[in-house]
């Protein structure tokens, strides 16, 4: 039995990166950022300001920073680590590289994990000798708030690799889910985008604008989908009967009125419209404020549907 | 200047209808439930014990039925209203008869409302005399705990009626968004199916379970989409060069990514599959016990986020 990483490697330090790394200092981690960039220390220091007050029970920023070390070495920062966590672009090229050397750099048993959106543990993993070691981690940004992580294996992987990466995410209060097996963009994203095809195609053609459409969902299925998922609710829907009632009555209409549902283009048109309504709200605050309400915001719903009262305290 | 309305009718006793009846009576109205169900008080009174308590501010149950009239003949049970919230079966005939002699039977000032999911304005309002008066709302399942109401008006309808009835059901702590025109299931229902859809399409495949595709929604977009839309997700995920950048380096990508999502047949396995794998999970638990727990939820959100702060208390 491995015990539970204790020093994690965040190889790149961009947005995911970053967001990983505040996590992990938040949660008590000694963390390495692997980063050539010259400004790398800064820009994690700016990060924990902005972000760690959003992890519950983090220490202050300013004590966070003793546990991180900015390496731009990346054998060097990957020396005795037990887990990595990759953040480089989506570059398939670049990756396989990448991991081929953290495979070396690494200590056997170290995690390879991946932040990737796109690739497969298999596309990655061709130039290791133990291709089934590289596993996906997929965060839903930002990954110091939003408790989703997809977690892809190769076909190969050992029950017991998969067991550590699950055990590795939920103790630090995520909430990994296991996919079957790997589609284009997993599954989030998937989802994500086919609601916002159809939120395109209503503001195109003029049915709201883009501040109703935010209104609209957050109002309704947002708020739905927090506290129950998309098929729960359909049961719900469906009365005493549950599910089973509502397919029977419902279900037939689904496949013609999915067949009605829009294809807009992305085009200058769309662009510019949604551009232009964009600006005309949300637009004209700034990112920091913004990301600081979606953030306070989050964490008040976590808190009060409890789904955090399982998380142990930062390991110190 | 027209007072708010005190006396509501509610014409039909389905599962939408004792929503509103729920929410109507918690909020202080005097309610007149139009049905010809022998045993329509004891389904509003069963109603308002299970759903009562999810409003905020109600009174206990037992005192809400002292404002309530069950009225099996529409003429007596519109006989003075300040407005009506029509609820029968989408049926586009029998509701066209429902409104013209709802324009008969009530004052000539009283709203007209009607809670379909799928008709327009136009499309109801053919045999009255002052068609214009039809005005839809439709809520979002559950009414008395679901914020969004989506208004839409025919083309002729005057601004002094559209700002009469989103006074309505904004004093009601109600979220109505007045659509821009109307297309086939309004705006929530296309972007909930939309998701669906891909969610249909996650499960046949085999990439997630029932299970997972809904912890997956509860734990990423669910709880971003009830805290900041679609459109604010992205311009946060674009950085600070917010929407535009986002637009800018992904939007290129949206189309052909769209062009891949699934396309699944309602068939026989679809059905089989997903009512088999809910069996195993929430399909175990009572409708009762689900029902009150998303309602639970569902305002722990609304309390979590202050977004109810400007509800006035009842009316009485």
């Amino acid at each position: 039995m491995t015990a539970a990483p204790r020093t994690v490697a965040v190889v790149a330090a961009g947005t995911i990166g970053l967001g990983w790394a505040t996590l992990f200092l938040a949660r008590g981690l000694d963390v390495r950022v692997n980063s050539r960039r010259p400004d790398a220390r800064r820009l994690v220091a700016e990060a924990l300001e902005l972000h760690a007050p959003a992890v519950p029970g983090a220490a202050p920023p300013e004590a966070l920073l003793d546990r991180l070390t900015v390496e731009p070495d990346l054998e060097r920062a990957l020396d005795g680590v037990d887990a990595v966590q990759e953040n480089a672009p989506e570059d398939l090229e670049l990756k396989q590289d990448l991991f081929a050397r953290m495979e070396r750099a690494a200590p056997a048993d170290a995690l390879l994990l991946s932040s990737t959106s796109t690739l497969t543990p298999a596309a990655l993993g061709v130039r290791l000798k133990e291709p089934e070691r590289v596993v996906v981690g997929h965060p839903f940004n930002p990954p110091h708030v939003v408790p989703l992580v997809e977690v892809v294996t190769g076909e190969a992987a050992p029950p017991e690799l998969v067991e550590r990466v699950v055990s590795f995410y939920r103790g630090l209060g995520k909430v990994p889910v296991v996919l079957g097996r790997a589609l284009p963009g997993f599954a989030a994203n998937r989802l994500q985008s086919a609601l916002l095809r159809e939120a395109v195609h209503l503001v195109r053609e003029g049915v709201v604008t883009v501040e109703q459409l935010d209104t609209i969902v957050t109002s309704s299925i947002g708020l739905r989908w927090a506290t129950i998922g998309p098929f729960q609710a359909l049961h719900l829907n469906g009365g005493p009967g549950g599910l089973r009632h509502w397919l029977d009555h419902l279900g037939v209409h689904l496949e013609p009125f999915w067949e009605g549902l829009g294809r807009p283009p992305m085009d200058e048109r769309t662009r510019d419209l949604l551009l232009r309504q964009a600006d005309r709200t949300f637009g004209r605050r700034s990112f920091e404020d913004l990301s600081r309400e979606r953030d306070r915001r989050q964490n008040a719903i976590l808190d009060a549907l409890g789904d955090r009262r399982h998380l142990p305290p930062p390991a110190r």
